[in-house]
C-alpha cells in the first residue's frame, strides 16, 4: 500500500484533520473541537483517539502511515517543545512527543500553525511548483511563513516569517499587542484596515459610501467601496498596500522567494489588492525589475492540514 | 593527505587565493593581479595558472583537493551562471564552469562575493558556532548575506542579503545607485554616515567638532566625534542606529538568525557602534526579548576566501 500521511491543525476551537497521499491528494478530512478545559490536557489525546479511530475505519495500518504532522497556533522550538501556547493553555511541554506516544510510535513533528500553513500553499496551493515562497495571511493579525528550499524557516527563537510586526509605520501612536508600535498587522490586517477606515472618516468631512457602515465597517466594506470606486476608501487601501509593498520588499531583499502567497480573509479582494500591493512592492524593490511574484493563497484553511502532512515528507 | 579546499576571492583590483584545511585552518594566502582589459578574459586563467603552480610548490596533488569556491563581485544564479559583472567586465559566461575546466577537473562552486564572505565569517569568523546567520557589512555600499542551515539564501534571482537597498527612510529625497530612494545604504554605508554628517552641519549652526573636517568629513572622523562625546556627531550616529536597527528588526522578524555579524569598514568603531544599533534594533523587535544577537565579523578582506573555501563543504 502507498503510505499516507497525516496533517493536524491546531486551532483554538477546533483541531483539522486530513488524511493525505505522498502526492498531495487529500484522502479525508474531518474535526474535532478544540477541548481547552485543564490547560488544554484533553487536545492531543482527543486528536490521536480520532485519528487511530480513522485509520481503523479507513484499513489503513500503522505501517502505512508516513507520520503525522502538527501545526501549532504558538511558537514551536526546533525540537517541538513549546514554552507557551496561550491559545490552548499548553505550557512547558512537547505536543509533537506527546502525540506521538498517544499514536503508538507514527513518527510526529510539528511546527507553528502560519509555518505550516505556508508550507502547505507552497505544496499544493498558490505556490505549488516553488521551492522558495514567502506567505503572508491577512487575517485578525498579520502572520506570515517563511519558506526556502522547501523547508521552513522558524528561526532560532521561533520568529521566523513574525512578518506582521515588522515595523513600518512610524507615525503610528497606538501600541500593538506585541508592545511595539507600528506594525504591519496594525494597518494591513482586517482590523487595522478597519481601523484605517474608521480614522479616516474621523479625521475627513467628505462624504464617502463606507459612512454608511458607522464604526461597525469591517474590512470587506472598505474593500467593497474601493472597489466600486470610493475616493476615500481607495485612500485606505493605498496606505494599506503601501505599508503592506514596503513589508514585502524588505522580505524580498532578505529571502529573495519566488513567490509571495497572499491569504487570509482580506485576500477574498483577489486581484484588486493584490494590484495595489504590487504597486508600491515595485517602487520599494527599485533595485530589480526581476522579484518573487505576487500571487493568491488557494487552500483557505485546509493550507494547515496540508502543510501539516507535508512536514512528514522532509 | 587530509583534503584542501581553495577560496577564491575575486575583487576589482585583486583576486585574493587561500588553501585551507577542511577544519578551516589557513595554509596559505597570497593575491594576483584582477586584469580587467578585453572583458576580463584575463581573469580566470590568471586564477588557474596561479592555483596550479602553488599547490606544484605545495606538494599538493589535485586528488587531494576537495574543491575550489569563488566569491564573484555580481549577481550569480543558482547554476554559476553571469549574467553581466560589470566591475569585472564579464556578461554571459559561467565563472565556475570555465574555472573548473582551466584546474583541470577540480570542482568549482560559486556565488555573490557578499554571500560568500557572510559564510565565511559564520564558519571561521564572528558567526562561528551559530548555524544561521545574516551579515551587514557597511563599507562603501552596504552589502549583506544571509546563512540558513549553514548554506546561502541567494535568492531565486540573486536578490539575498541585499539588505543596503531595504527601503527605510521615507523622508530620502536623493537617489540611490540603484534607482531607489530611501535605501539603507544611503544612510548607513561609510558614503552615507558622511553625507548625513555634512547635510546635519550645513542645516544647524551649533558648534561641533565634526566641523574642522568641512565637507571632506569621512564616517570614521563622525565616529571619533562620537566616541568623543560631540552632540552633533552623536545625533548623526543615532540616525544611522536607528535606521540599522530598524532593518536588522526587519530581517530578524523574517529569518531570525543567532546572530547578525556587522563588518566593514565603518565596523571598527567596534562595541560602540554596535550598542547604538542594539538600542534600536530591540525597540523595534518588541514581540520578543530573546532575538538574534548582535556581534562584530572578525576575518575582514579575509572572509571572502574563507567562505569560498566553505562554499566547497556542503
Amino acid at each position: 500500500m502507498e503510505k499516507k500521511c497525516i496533517g493536524i491543525d491546531i486551532g483554538g476551537t477546533t483541531v483539522k484533520i486530513g488524511i493525505f497521499e505522498t502526492d498531495g491528494s487529500l484522502l479525508e478530512k474531518w474535526e474535532v473541537p478544540t477541548r481547552k478545559e485543564e490547560q488544554g490536557k484533553y487536545i492531543l489525546p482527543d486528536v490521536a483517539a480520532s485519528i487511530l479511530e480513522k485509520l481503523s475505519q479507513m484499513g489503513i495500518q500503522k505501517e502505512d502511515v508516513a507520520g503525522a504532522g502538527m501545526g501549532v497556533p504558538g511558537p514551536v522550538l526546533p525540537d517541538g517543545y513549546v514554552e507557551v501556547c496561550v491559545n490552548l493553555g499548553w505550557r512547558d511541554m512537547n505536543p509533537q512527543e506527546e502525540l506521538g506516544r498517544l499514536l503508538g510510535g507514527i513518527p510526529v513533528s510539528s511546527g507553528n500553525d502560519a509555518n505550516v500553513a505556508a508550507l502547505g500553499e507552497m505544496w499544493q496551493g498558490g505556490g505549488k511548483g516553488y521551492r522558495d515562497i514567502v506567505m503572508v495571511t491577512l487575517g485578525t493579525g498579520v502572520g506570515g511563513g517563511v519558506i526556502i528550499n522547501e523547508s521552513i524557516v522558524a528561526g532560532r527563537h521561533g520568529l521566523g516569517g513574525e512578518i506582521g510586526h515588522i515595523h513600518v509605520r512610524d507615525e503610528e501612536k497606538e501600541h500593538c499587542n506585541c508592545g511595539g508600535m507600528g506594525c504591519l498587522e496594525q494597518v494591513a490586517s482586517a482590523t487595522g484596515i478597519a481601523r484605517e477606515a474608521r480614522r479616516t472618516m474621523a479625521k475627513e468631512e467628505r462624504p464617502s459610501a463606507m459612512r454608511k457602515f458607522g464604526d461597525q465597517i469591517t474590512a470587506k466594506d472598505v474593500l467593497d467601496c474601493a472597489k466600486a470606486g470610493d475616493a476615500m476608501a481607495l485612500e485606505v487601501m493605498e496606505t494599506v498596500g503601501r505599508f503592506l509593498g514596503l513589508a514585502l520588499s524588505q522580505i524580498a531583499l532578505t529571502v529573495d522567494p519566488e513567490a509571495f502567497v497572499i491569504g487570509g480573509g482580506v485576500s477574498k479582494a483577489g486581484q484588486f489588492l493584490i494590484d495595489i500591493i504590487e504597486k508600491y512592492y515595485k517602487r520599494y524593490t527599485a533595485i530589480s525589475q526581476n522579484t518573487g511574484i505576487l500571487t493568491l493563497a488557494k487552500l483557505g484553511n485546509d493550507a494547515g492540514i496540508y502543510g501539516a502532512a507535508r512536514l512528514m515528507l522532509g
